[in-house]
């Protein structure tokens, strides 16, 4: 295909669509799947008794390229990651486009080729997809849709809401890289140390931590709104306290000194590579080996417990810090970095 | 939520986001899934034997309100009706929204409200959703993006590749009228007849046709393209020859009216509600009768044939004129209306 930028005839369900979508997508992410030709794609039944999972998540991050990855490997590692949460096996993926008149079709390769690494790495199969193009001036250049379809084999059952007092919490490595990546990038400060994205799949460090720890109560992934959201939202679903010592939450300290000098906390700062999981006391020790014996989970930790909510208070998330102090840690209000996935 | 427009804060995974997934989108197209509050909506598992249909549609229209829907019903009539088209019993929808900040309130909750009356009318479920949150001057207020998850009966399989000579095609309605209601409410345009959107979810009257029908090759709704585009992907997957007796396509006279008077080719102009469909001849009566019992089936007809495709020429889409003319009809080749879903 010749054309060096997106025009409005790739998304017209005509020739010029055919072309963008054998020449740049199937050519990149193809699958057999996708090559079928129909409008839904037909996938191998199920083993008896396997549930479904299924998860969606739009990707409008600028800029699109950044220190550790670009859009199209946030697109598939957001959905994968939050598939995975569920202990399902991450098998299938769709791709929906929203491209804006006259984007780079250099720019469109390159992002469709990472679609394609990271879904291998993953190994998920991208079996359906929809093109859209939007005139000059509307859209971003790109917006990418994914959602995904994973399998929970029958006796599997993680949910937020299982957590119990005396469980441990767990992270898979530093917190804030991802945000702070993107923010350096777009506003063009520099630091002594590059801040590199840490987007990445986890579906596979998902499931060596439930092969050494079967009982572990859940997974989840601290996007946006950072690990004050995540643990904020397990306490709530589980009616439970969750109390943090802050000097064991893993931060790089060149996301902690850009963290202070922009008055942003780090544990409201999205990360997209990390997983925070509960894990009942007996296993938890397992469950850290196994993430650390995975490369996305060298800097894993254990950060905390889980205690009973307080029947006047009802269930929050406390911060223990250095000083021994204790303080609410409250879910972001309001927007810290807006587009950063 | 007092809130009259759309704010950064709502996508920002945070308490605000929190509060416009509660009350505006659980508000209205909530499910037992969603309420779930996990990364991922687990799913019951399939019968033994059932198979997946997954497909994924964006939705950019502009206008977003117009004759006869809004966004909300295209979201969610779209994405049905290509699962549907693999025979599979639709069963779960995702929605993701990218909103402009500034976007009104108040349309928000119309296309909600949409959303959920028209998931209701299809019998399928939103189990899970996303919401983004782009800054003013980019988007374009809102997009949305679907995906739909099926499941395919052991026994059943269509296809575009399955279509056969001597097999019938039929449409399930008048064409064009989707396109031409967007681009008369996008100009300004008035006609005697008002033009309105044909945009309906066809799951049921596909199980209809399937139970009355049960030999048919495949099913598809004939969107940006238009007929046209359907019928070559068909001659295209299957190696065949399709001839279409021009005079036997249903078009409404204001539809044609519209097309004659701008230019445009009423077989190359988008649906959202219609089907086309390729059946046994010894299946079409009762194919056609199932279609026309049905409300969105009433001006069903046969339009034409598969015929063996000639060696020389390959496969190709015929249209056989009032006057006995006989030209091929291509897919569309650029693009001609914009934006029309």
């Amino acid at each position: 295909m010749n054309d060096e930028t997106v025009l409005l005839g790739h998304g017209s369900g005509g020739t010029m669509m055919k072309r963008i979508i054998d020449e740049v997508f199937a050519a990149s992410y193809g699958s057999e799947e996708l090559a079928q030709g129909d409008d839904a794609a037909v996938l191998p039944a199920p083993a008896s008794g396997e549930r479904l999972a299924f998860s969606t998540d739009t990707f409008v991050v600028t800029p699109h390229f950044f220190p550790g990855g670009n859009i199209g490997r946030l697109a598939v590692c957001g959905t994968v990651n939050d598939v995975a949460t569920s202990g399902a096996r991450v098998k299938y993926l769709s791709v929906g486009m929203v491209l804006e008149e006259g984007f780079p079709m250099d720019d469109l390769r390159r992002i469709c080729a990472t679609i394609a690494e990271t879904a291998r790495e993953a190994g998920v199969h991208v079996v359906t997809g929809d093109t859209k193009v939007v005139n000059r001036g509307h859209g971003d250049g790109i917006y990418i849709n994914t959602a995904g379809v994973g399998l929970i084999p029958a006796e599997r059952s993680l949910s937020g809401a299982h957590c119990k007092p005396g469980d441990k919490v767990l992270v898979s490595g530093t917190m804030g890289d991802h945000g702070i990546a993107i923010m350096t990038q777009r506003e063009g400060l520099s630091f002594a140390a590059p801040v590199e994205s840490d987007a990445a799949p986890l579906n596979h460090l998902i499931a060596e931590v439930l092969e050494a720890a079967p009982e572990t109560r859940c997974f989840r992934d601290p996007t946006r709104g950072g690990l004050a959201s995540t643990l904020n939202e397990f306490a709530a679903q589980s009616g439970v306290d969750i109390v943090v010592r802050e000097d064991d939450v893993p931060v790089k300290d060149v996301v902690r000194g850009a963290c202070d000098m922009l008055g942003y906390d780090v544990l409201q700062v999205a990360n997209e590579g990390k997983m925070v999981c509960v894990v009942p006391a007996d296993q938890v020790d397992a469950a850290l080996a196994a993430m650390r014996a995975n490369k996305y989970g060298a800097d894993a930790a254990i950060i905390g417990e889980v205690a009973e909510a307080s029947p006047e208070r009802g269930p929050k998330v406390y911060l223990q810090t250095g000083f021994g102090s204790k303080r609410i840690l409250d879910m972001l209000v309001g927007e810290q970095l807006p587009r950063i996935c």
